[in-house]
């Protein structure tokens, strides 16, 4: 069992009619805001006015960058970048799902920097600092919303990178069950998918770590496979909304990983996916889910596998442990392809086996993922070809 | 369902050997350090020695404040605000348990005062800040390393209160399950017990609140029930230790309270138990709750107890809800008195009915405890008979 930090410092406005809170949170770092967004489906839902009306009243000064995409370009993070510079700008306001959340992050970092913000994304230069991120999230799902985590594409090279910074941890968060009423069923379906990889890259894990956190993880799934079928049938269900939500960040804040250092296994392979054919990362950890596991199940990680089978989805622990293994991976399957209706192959979505080679090889970063099971370039090839 | 504020930002090193990072963060805060501790069993543990080393590593200036009492009492309060002003502490760092983290926080409050502390613990006078607080925890139990909590008792009145403040919350925590090797099968059986309760009190409440927060609660409760007899049998059985030690921090730090909003029930009874008899907290807590439990439960609250005895306890679900709810009542009483070995009554402690009445007053301080079911002082007077 391993020793671990943990420090989850943001400060969470939880519900609805919180709002009113922002102008005083934000003053606290200053007064220059700029308000980071996406598509403009926060004007649509009237969100955006609300935000605006409240920075108004607290009297700040407001300016924008829309426009941030899906899987977050650099371009937008540089873009971002100037305009902190030149507008000195205090605090960061990211309204939207992850994606706008990621790139407001390193968009606070870049700003203490004035070369490429890719140099930072690929660690060629080191984050110094960041300024400050406030958080208003519409999305269930990435749990940037309270950690320090930001993901960056580059279209250009075909790269999706993760980065890290103690600095761009949101200092507060506004989460609104509220707020993702209008997210859509397919969104909602992938995001409920990207919630259960950030805890099944935990709680399958080689290390033997707390009894505790496997009781929570597990707590958790139960969560997301009870509510999200609940929030596809009705979108404005506030219950299925608030658990969802709260488990987002519960999966990928900190607070279930303990010691468990290894690496995780579904996200670096489905980052290529999403750096070569631009899909949504919920859907392609759908995909690569439930092939992973039938890849990694072998003797001396059945056991693991049937605890999951039995205490998330209640398959009789009587069962001998592969029949039972087996039994929770069909069932996970049925619940993400069927229940929440993801596609299941990545020929559905127009991929072929044309860049596996590369992406795998990229997935490995010339060496091996070490995760559960440790996987070479072939292994995550294999992968990639079970998801055809 | 009620929204929340959710803001833990103590810094936590969790595990073994990680004392060397107390020097550098105390440092954060300013060069005077007054050590807060207890009746010396630091010294023996040979804890203190290694504390003393890590701060003159440091370089920092070393107080001592000793004796700090089980139930801590405003007269060392007192006398701890008096060495902060003359000394001009910079940084309190607490080593003990719960007691004794709590005595910090009130002293670094009350050095912010120049009356009596009690006036703050009693609300007289509001607390306006708070020196900055470090911990290092030899004890699982009350949660005290993560929380803005601080009880400290007054013998003359036989009052034990309560009071918090945001400032009180530990910057940082050292929570290291070796430091709890040498806790006596006693103490470790009363901190279990202490654990429990803060769970149960947020567990049975009349709010309906978020689902994944009660998946989270049985699971610690599982956890506790399962580790707390290993420790009792190997005091030195890390696994065990840890999962107290974590558990503990969680049951009362803000993770699993989201919404709810209701008055505890146990805890404001307990205390006068406390004030009047000075007995250990988690013991008065293990003698009341199961009363309690029997006390409140009806055909209005059968569904939660039924729901504890099935998901915590495998109390097999078909059953008649009232008798699966007896049932969970009866295992809990089994585990604290059988298997936990704690005193199963007051009279055993040689408590009579004398200050019943009084002490059902204070408990509800000329109202009514607004808890799982509102209970007035007529109904804890007769839980305190149930308890005899």
């Amino acid at each position: 069992m391993n020793g671990f930090i943990y420090h989850v410092p943001t400060k969470v406005y939880f519900g609805k009619n919180q709002l009113q809170n922002l102008g005083p949170e934000l003053k606290n770092f200053g007064r220059r805001v700029l308000l980071v967004y996406g598509g403009g489906s926060i004007k649509k839902t009237g969100l955006y006015d609300k935000v605006v009306a409240e920075i108004e009243k607290a009297g700040l000064e407001l300016y924008e960058l829309s426009g941030i995409e899906p899987n977050p370009r650099v371009t937008s993070i540089n873009e971002g970048a100037r305009i902190c510079r030149e507008k000195q700008i205090d605090v960061l306001l990211a309204v939207g799902g992850g994606s706008t959340i990621d790139a407001a992050k390193s968009i606070g970092a870049a700003a203490y920097y004035d070369g490429d913000a890719w140099d930072l994304v690929t660690r060629k230069v080191p984050i110094t600092n960041c300024l400050p991120v406030v958080s208003i999230l519409t999305l269930a799902a990435t749990g940037s919303e309270m950690n320090a985590n930001s993901v960056i594409s580059n279209l250009e090279t075909n790269d999706k990178i993760g980065v890290a910074h103690p600095g761009m941890v949101p200092k507060v968060s506004f989460l609104d069950p509220t707020n993702t009423f209008t997210v859509s069923k397919y969104q909602t379906a992938c995001g409920a998918a990207d919630i259960i990889s950030h805890i099944l890259e935990v709680y399958f894990s080689p290390d033997h770590d707390l009894y505790m956190l496997d009781q929570v993880m597990e707590g958790l799934l139960r969560t997301v496979i009870k509510f999200a079928p609940v929030a596809l049938e009705e979108p404005d269900n506030y219950e299925a909304r608030a658990n969802l939500m709260w488990a987002s960040s519960w999966a990928i804040n900190g607070f279930i990983r303990g010691g468990k250092q290894q690496a995780w296994s579904c996200h670096p392979m489905e980052h290529q996916l999403s750096a070569y054919y631009d899909i949504t990362h919920g859907l392609g950890l759908a995909i690569l889910t439930p092939r992973w596991m039938e890849y990694v199940l072998d003797e001396t990680t059945v056991a693991k596998f049937q605890q999951f089978a039995c205490n998330v989805f209640g398959v009789d622990c009587r069962l001998e442990p592969m029949v039972a293994a087996k039994k929770g991976i069909e069932i996970l399957s049925d619940f993400l392809f069927d229940t929440l209706g993801l596609q299941r192959t990545l020929s559905e979505l127009g991929i072929d086996d044309t860049h596996f080679h590369d992406m795998a090889e990229k997935a490995c970063r010339g060496g091996v993922i070490n995760g559960f099971k440790p996987l070479n370039s072939q292994d995550v090839e294999s992968i990639y070809r079970m998801c055809l």
